[in-house]
């Protein structure tokens, strides 16, 4: 080693993530040992485990949780966290914090377990990220959101100053168990706004997925994912398993976003701000939504996709009462929202864009103008819709 | 695809990580253009930077480093932030969001440069790796611990709830630029500081180093590793070098600490908990320091270490004038010290151990009895070198 040279040292090395998201059945049944296994290494002695979970599901299957664990013979304690996106902030990671401080967890074979929607398992998932550098943590979504879309990927992270999602991390649970009995006491708003995010992938790479949505998105809804009859019950499946298996295609080989082109960013690129700026008034899903419309209306401006796509589109929007404008659709908002998002891909819009239904590609010059145009277009959409819901309701 | 079995995804990935460690000379000199460089994917158009700087250091280089931008057309800003081990708070990196916020940095190819000690680098890298789920930063210690340690490594982090690094991530800078004459503006105490991280380096793996610290420890105090002789320079670029080098050859391999057996953990059992309830009286090192000379007593409690080689190691620390003992070295501090890097290591206590100089080993079986001989004996120890040094100052 020449000790007059100028020096220099190069590290390389790799993380391994391995991960999994298994369908199960029956979750808080004493009789199935998957929750009590999920995560952990084997080890001898009591189990222990921290539970945080939504205060509303508490409410629901609290008493269900509690016996589980107690047949079980577990040790553990529940943290209930009221949620919505107005507590998607550090302030509600530091009291899962506070809870595994508590708790006394040991680093690496008692994972913390979330339960509840997709606010609360980014929570979580950030807390687990940053607790003595990284905690493991199994996540039980009981929303659809939850269940197609925030469960199941990589990513955790907070709103912070006005900011969407501005601080996070990619860490995600090491085993994430999907139980769709947990939608049969989920409101219908939140089944709708779960079904942006399936509809979002159905546009950009599964035109299948889109017609099972034209053709059962109604019962779907009605019998919130609960499958009534054996036809309705293979519809819930698939529409959630396609739903799943495209997303998990797209992220697999992009974990951590080194490509910032990136398909399941449709719906995501103006809907940031206007998520944020709407506070509380629009669930993320329906924000997603406005968004697509929009990027569908610009398709259709550039002839990716023809009328009667866009009028297929826009149709299937309204059956599944998912809104398709909102009044903060101003162009000066929406120029911020796009220049915020430039930044937040690197300089260039990297814009996903439908091309038809099914397939999607990426545009870095959408002008002021045409965005304009959008704008107007979608209004006299949003106005049409509204005579058509009124002459229906009439 | 069957519908009807329940359904399995398994996600496989690998986040590929490569950083790098460079000895720059003249760092601020407009002729060096490492610093506009470091870190960076070239682009066209002007170059941006935010620094986040310590306050103190801003006093010293400011001057030097706004004119380096201003002559290179950098388009800058600066963030001059006090730092210290209290203010190493998840406040102090809102505070470094606020202004990457404000200045909008672009999310990969304007790297937010960090310059000061070991406590601003793991702010800066906690907020670069949360702000949008992973920001680049270019490091630039300006003491020694940040030059040997908190510079090279992997981990972010602040400390929370009394807790000594209790949330961070593992992310390293892309690059870290080490200038040595930095220094020349260091106090004592912090050049004392980061010589119980070398000396760590030494003890439990590297001989030479430690004989390199015996015989030239004193001058490099003396002289702040400047080399004002052709040997004491070689001495300090030697034992940078070294402690460098031994401690890349460690995180390399176990960079995401999945190996909970570590041997740079040595000195970092007891010291977090003694670290953080004598805020803000100990520095880091100080504290590493106190725990090195307690396991070094245990090694020899237990034949580890041979009574000639543990004087042998306690007149170097004093020589160096770090601290072996503080009032906090109490039976009870300790066990609970114990019990909560027990949980940090996941249910064992895999408390490294020197061998003889230049070697160390890990147990997990130490005793409150064997804890509190050694407490006992820690006293005895400190009680002498404070006699010694009432003769040598008498």
């Amino acid at each position: 080693m020449n000790q007059d040279m100028s020096r220099t040292w190069i590290v390389n090395a790799a993380l391994p993530v391995h991960y999994q998201v298994r369908v199960v059945d029956g979750l808080l049944d004493p009789n199935n040992r998957t929750l009590l296994e999920a995560g952990a290494t084997q080890r001898s002695g009591t189990i222990r485990r921290l539970v945080v979970i939504d205060a509303l599901v508490d409410r629901l299957y609290g008493v269900q949780l509690r016996h589980y664990f107690q047949h079980h013979g577990v040790k553990y304690q529940i943290l209930a966290l009221p949620i919505s996106e107005t507590d998607k902030t550090m302030e509600s990671v530091f009291s899962v914090v506070k809870a595994i401080n508590e708790f006394g967890i040991a680093r690496r074979h008692e994972p913390i377990i979330a339960i509840g929607g997709g606010v609360l398992m980014d929570i979580v998932g950030l807390a687990a990220s940053l607790y003595r550098r990284s905690t493991p943590y199994v996540r039980v979504p009981t929303t659809l959101i939850g269940l197609v879309d925030a469960g199941v990927g990589a990513k955790t992270g907070v709103n912070h100053s006005s900011h969407k999602n501005r601080l996070g991390t990619y860490f995600p649970a090491k085993d994430t168990l999907l139980d769709r009995s947990f939608l049969r006491t989920l409101d219908t708003r939140h089944i709708v706004n779960g079904l942006a995010e399936i509809l979002k992938i159905a546009l950009i790479k599964d035109r299948t997925l889109f017609e099972l949505l034209e053709r059962y998105g109604t019962t779907l809804i009605e019998e919130r994912f609960q499958g009534r009859t054996p036809e309705s019950d293979q519809a819930a499946k698939q529409v959630i398993d396609r739903a799943i298996t495209g997303m998990l295609e797209e992220l697999e080989l992009n974990l951590w976003e080194h490509k910032l082109e990136r398909v399941v960013d449709y719906g995501h690129t103006f809907s940031p701000t206007v998520e944020m700026l709407a506070l509380p008034e629009l669930l993320h899903g329906e924000a997603v939504n406005i968004d697509m419309a929009l990027t569908t209306v610009i398709s259709a401006q550039r002839g990716l996709i023809n009328l009667e796509e866009r009028d297929r589109i826009f149709s299937l929007m309204r059956k599944l009462d998912l809104p398709v404008y909102h009044r903060l659709c101003e162009p000066t908002v929406l120029e911020e929202a796009l220049a915020d998002t430039v930044r937040h891909r690197d300089g260039l819009q990297r814009l996903p864009l439908a091309i038809g239904i099914g397939a999607a590609c990426f545009v870095n010059d959408v002008q002021p103008s045409e965005l304009r145009e959008a704008i107007s277009t979608l209004r006299e959409l949003d106005s049409d819709s509204q005579l058509t819901l009124e002459a229906a309701h009439a």
